[in-house]
C-alpha cells in the first residue's frame, strides 16, 4: 500500500462521501502536521455542520470567490463530491484558481459526463483531473453519516484519462488506498456500462415497483402485507431522488441500453409464464440463484462479513 | 388472543414453515399433555431430520397409506406446507382418511389454485379446509432453519371459504395467533392479486436482473463491482427455483397483469430518461421514496426492529 500524505485537501460537497474521506485520511494518519481540510458548500449552512463535527478545519461557500482562491492556493488534492449534474459548475468555479501542482478528482456515480465536463472546462489542464468513483454508500446521507471506515474493503474505480501522468493517477489511487479501499481501473465508458447494469438499472426498477403500487386503488392494502422480499427489493427506492435523477440523465445512453435489455428478459419470462413453461422458468431461476449465491459466497459487497474477513476477501480479489 | 390447544397435529412438509409452526405451538404451550405432532414427507429422509431435532414426534412417508390412515385418524389439524404445485396430490392422499372433525389448512403462497384443488378433491368436505398463507420466510429453508418465534408479529392471511363454518375459521386463526402471528383476512382472489404485486413480481424482477447480467460477456466484471444496491435488489434471486416456478404458474393471471403494469411503468420512465425529463423522473423517484420511507417507519415488515417494538407496532395495525 502506497504511503499518502497531504497538507491541504479541498472537498466540494462535504456529505457522506466527502466527509468520510476526510475522516478516514485524518484518522489513518495521512494528514501531515498542520494539514488543513477545507470544505466548500453551496451555502454556509451546508458546511457549518461539518465544521462543528470537526470533519473540516475551514468552511468556504461557493459564491465567495476570494475565499475560494485562498482555499485552492497550493492545494494537494481537490475532491468533487456532489451530485454529478453539479460537476461542470464546480469545475468552472475551481478552474480560475487551480494551481498547476494540484490534483483534482471526483466521486461521481457516472463518468462519461464528468469527463466531458472536465475536458470542456479545464482544456489541457484536464491532465490534472483523475475521474473516480468510490463504490460506497449508506442508506443515510449527509456529513452526520460520515464514517472513518466507510471505504475499508470497498472498491474505488479510477477512470484515468490518456492525458493523466502516471504519477497523478498513482496519487489518487494512494489517497483512496489510505482509506482502506481497493482500487479498480476501467475506462469511463466501461464504468458507465457496468454501473448502468449493476446499480443504475436496479435503482430505476426499484423506484418503478413502488410507483406502480402507488397508482393502484389498493396500495395501502398491498403495503400492509408487504414483507421481506419487498423490503429488500425496494430498499434502494428510499434513495435520493435528486441524485438518481442526475445519474439517469448523465448516464442516459448506457442506462437505456440496459433498460431495453431488461425489458427483453421480462418479455421472455412473461412468455414462459403465459405458456405455463415451468421448465423454462425453473432454468432461469436456478441459474440466477446459483450466480447470486456464488456472488455472495465470494464476498458479495461483503455486507454482513466481519470487517477483517471482508477486507481480506477483497484484498485477495485482483484489481480490475 | 384466543386459547388454542391440540392433541394431534399432522404436518405435510416439515420444512421452515411447518417446522416453525410445530416448534412455536409446542414452546408456547398449545400442545396438551400427550399431544402428538406427526410429520409427513415425500420420503423417509425428508422427515428423519425433523424427528432427530424433536420438531415432530412421528415420521410418516407419503406412500405409506396404512401409516397415513393412522396418522390422520382423530387429527385436530392438518397443515399442508409444501410447494403449491403439490397441494392437489397431497389432498388426494389425505381425503380417504380425513375425519369429519379434522380441520385442514395450508401455507401456500398462492390461494386461488389451492382453493380450486381443494374444491375438486374434497367436494363438500371443502368446508373443513381453511386456505391460509403465513407471510414469513427466511433466506434459509428446511427444518434446520425452523424457529419457534418465526411468526411473532408476522401477518398470516386467511382466505375463508363460503363453505367454512365460523368456528372452523376461528380455530385456524387461533392456531396462528398462538404462534404470535397477526391474522388478516381476504378472499383468495384478492390475496393473489396483492401478493402478485408485493411478492411474486419482485421475485421475477430480481431473478430477471441476474439473468440479464449472466447473458453478457462482461458478467464477471459487473459482479465484481456490484455493491449494496445490487445486494439488496437481488437477495430474493437466491430463493428456491422450484417454489417460485410453482408460484408463477399457480398465480399466472394475476402475475401477468402485474408484469404488464410494471412494463408500462418502465416504458414511462424510459421515455422520461430518453427525453431528458428530469422533472418527471424526480417526481416519480420522490413519490416512491416518500412511500417507501413511510412504509419502513410504520414498521415495514419490522425487520431490524426490536422484537417487542415490532410486535407492538404490528399489534397496533388493524387486521385486514
Amino acid at each position: 500500500m502506497s504511503a499518502f500524505t497531504f497538507s491541504k485537501l479541498v472537498i466540494f460537497g462535504v456529505g457522506l462521501i466527502g466527509g468520510s474521506l476526510a475522516r478516514a485520511l485524518r484518522e489513518r494518519g495521512a494528514a501531515v502536521q498542520g494539514a488543513e481540510v477545507i470544505g466548500v458548500g453551496r451555502n454556509a449552512r451546508s458546511v457549518e455542520r461539518a465544521l462543528e463535527l470537526g470533519v473540516i478545519d475551514t468552511a468556504v461557500t461557493l459564491d465567495d470567490d476570494a475565499a475560494l482562491a485562498v482555499a485552492l492556493a497550493g492545494a494537494d488534492i481537490v475532491l468533487i463530491a456532489a451530485p454529478v449534474a453539479q460537476t461542470r459548475t464546480l469545475l468552472e468555479r475551481i478552474a480560475p484558481h487551480l494551481d498547476a501542482k494540484t490534483i483534482v478528482t471526483d466521486a461521481g456515480s457516472t463518468k462519461s459526463d464528468v469527463i466531458a465536463a472536465a475536458r470542456a472546462v479545464l482544456g489541457e489542464r484536464v491532465r490534472q483531473f483523475v475521474p473516480a468513483h468510490p463504490i460506497a454508500g449508506r442508506e443515510s446521507s449527509g456529513v452526520e453519516a460520515a464514517l472513518p471506515d466507510l471505504y475499508v474493503g470497498r472498491n474505488v474505480v479510477l477512470c484515468p484519462l490518456p492525458e493523466n501522468a502516471p504519477d497523478t493517477v498513482a496519487c489518487v489511487a494512494a489517497m483512496w488506498q489510505a482509506t482502506g479501499a481497493v482500487i479498480g481501473e476501467m475506462s469511463g465508458e466501461q464504468h458507465d456500462h457496468v454501473f448502468a447494469s449493476v446499480s443504475h438499472l436496479p435503482h430505476v426498477l426499484s423506484f418503478a415497483l413502488v410507483d406502480q403500487i402507488l397508482d393502484t386503488p389498493d396500495a395501502e392494502l398491498k403495503f400492509s402485507f408487504a414483507a421481506g422480499g419487498f423490503r429488500d427489493f425496494t430498499r434502494i427506492a428510499a434513495s435520493s431522488p435528486e441524485m438518481w435523477r442526475d445519474v439517469c440523465l448523465a448516464n442516459r445512453s448506457a442506462l437505456l441500453a440496459e433498460l431495453d435489455g431488461y425489458t427483453e428478459v421480462l418479455a421472455k419470462l412473461r412468455a414462459a409464464i403465459d405458456a405455463g413453461d415451468g421448465v423454462a422458468l425453473e432454468t432461469v431461476f436456478a441459474r440466477s440463484r446459483a450466480a447470486r449465491k456464488a456472488w455472495q459466497e465470494r464476498g458479495g459487497n461483503h455486507a454482513g462479513a466481519a470487517p477483517g474477513a471482508a477486507s481480506a476477501a477483497l484484498d485477495a480479489m485482483p484489481d480490475k
